[in-house]
């Protein structure tokens, strides 16, 4: 099998840590990823500091085929992504006037200041990543892809970004409700997992009006495999459900 | 001043890596660790791979005053998380009479299966953290906190811990809203950060039906430096609304 293609996030914001904003991105980022076959392996959060943002994009760029970064790119003083981005790498950065073009579109003279053309400044030999609500831009610097932190604005960046990247063959994956709890199909369910290599089983408790209840993920590259685990699956919950309710019966018998 | 008393939270768990499963922990935690004083400083998010959740435990224990886990405490063979720890400190672990205990208040000899007395296990020289709504404990040992990842049952699990935490002075924030865009308060705002460097200051845009907006949120754990840097942050944002203003009637004029 090829390697598979990976990534990594890398969510950047002291207001990410103090809880005052909730963190959205991840989730669709990660949505994202498995829709085309990319493996999304870790994630990491840091706050604005720059240090912290190097040696986190240093550590996770040399481990994953790509580095998604979020926030950290508008005008103001705690806006510190590209810098930080740029050390990393170990390249300049400067003012890029395909980027300064971009804000022009948004901004008259007047408005464009310096605060503003801080957001044009672009690693060197960045390719932009476009904002088709604000402008500003993004961008996209050996594997590591920088976007707003804005949700909306990294979506539609994100959007722009996925035609190009490497893609891998696509984890499929089939949830068996398994109407049990995880403790009744717990010791049957790591056997279909030994029986099934090729699949990675995993056992998600829920509530219902009834107390705990169990969905079963299968998930595989190989559609046979996945449905050969998912039967199993199936029998196994249906034999343990079965042989629950016959104990039931068995104990009302007067 | 004293050293601040910090966190990290490690998330473990395929489910929230693949996006099937959007996490709401972190942003709790974060909430909870601000209202008590400490500081939030990383958060990771790994696989349920045990040498993925081994080596991130060890880099955040030796950085951080606490880092709590959530995930993979439950019976079935994809929950790995108190092996992972075990081994990360290079203890043993085995089922822990007071965790089997705990177990034998919910469930019936019949119902208490080798699965579910696997979440009796705990890595030895732990304590256990108690579980409120389904009785298997998390546990606490050296300063790795492993709770569950049900959101409830981490809420309940986190809200048995705080009382035992160290905490630090509280941070202490003030939201500001500048009713302006980022990019024509940033300038000023750098200054303002740079005249009062025992505070943080952050600038976050929104969106409101004028399109978009700043909020800027000053933090400190000094309340009278606190309250110097809003007063500036207020005079600077409404100095920079009046010059607007009076461009904007300027230019109406005939």
């Amino acid at each position: 099998m090829e390697n598979p293609v990976t990534a990594a996030v890398l969510v950047i914001g002291d207001e990410l840590l103090s809880g005052r904003t909730k963190d959205t991105n991840v989730g669709h980022i990660a949505e994202t990823m498995t829709s085309i076959g990319v493996d999304l392996r870790e994630v990491r959060f840091v706050p604005d500091v720059e240090e912290e943002i190097v040696a986190a994009l240093n550590a996770l760029r040399k481990r994953y085929s790509y580095v998604f970064t979020t926030g950290g790119i508008g005008p103001t003083h705690d806006d510190i992504t590209a810098d930080a981005v740029a050390k990393a790498f170990g390249v300049g950065i400067d003012h890029d006037p395909r980027a300064v073009a971009l804000l022009k579109e948004r901004f008259t003279d007047g408005e464009l200041n310096e605060a503003r053309l801080r957001m044009a400044r672009i690693p060197a030999g960045a390719e932009l990543v476009v904002n088709p609500i604000s402008k500003a831009p993004g961008f996209w610097i050996g594997n590591v892809i920088t976007m707003a932190g804005v949700p909306s604005i990294m979506r539609a960046m994100l959007d722009h970004v996925v035609p190009q990247l490497k893609t891998g063959a696509k984890v499929l994956s089939e949830t068996i409700d398994a109407g049990l709890k995880e403790g009744d199909i717990a010791t049957e369910l790591r056997e279909v997992q030994k029986k099934h290599p090729e699949t990675t089983i995993g056992s998600y408790p829920y509530m219902n009006e009834k107390g705990f209840a169990t969905r079963v993920v299968v998930r595989s590259r190989d559609a046979a495999k996945l449905a050969a685990a998912k039967a199993d699956v199936e029998t196994m919950s249906a034999e343990i459900l079965a042989a629950l309710q016959a104990k039931k019966a068995a104990k009302a018998t007067p």
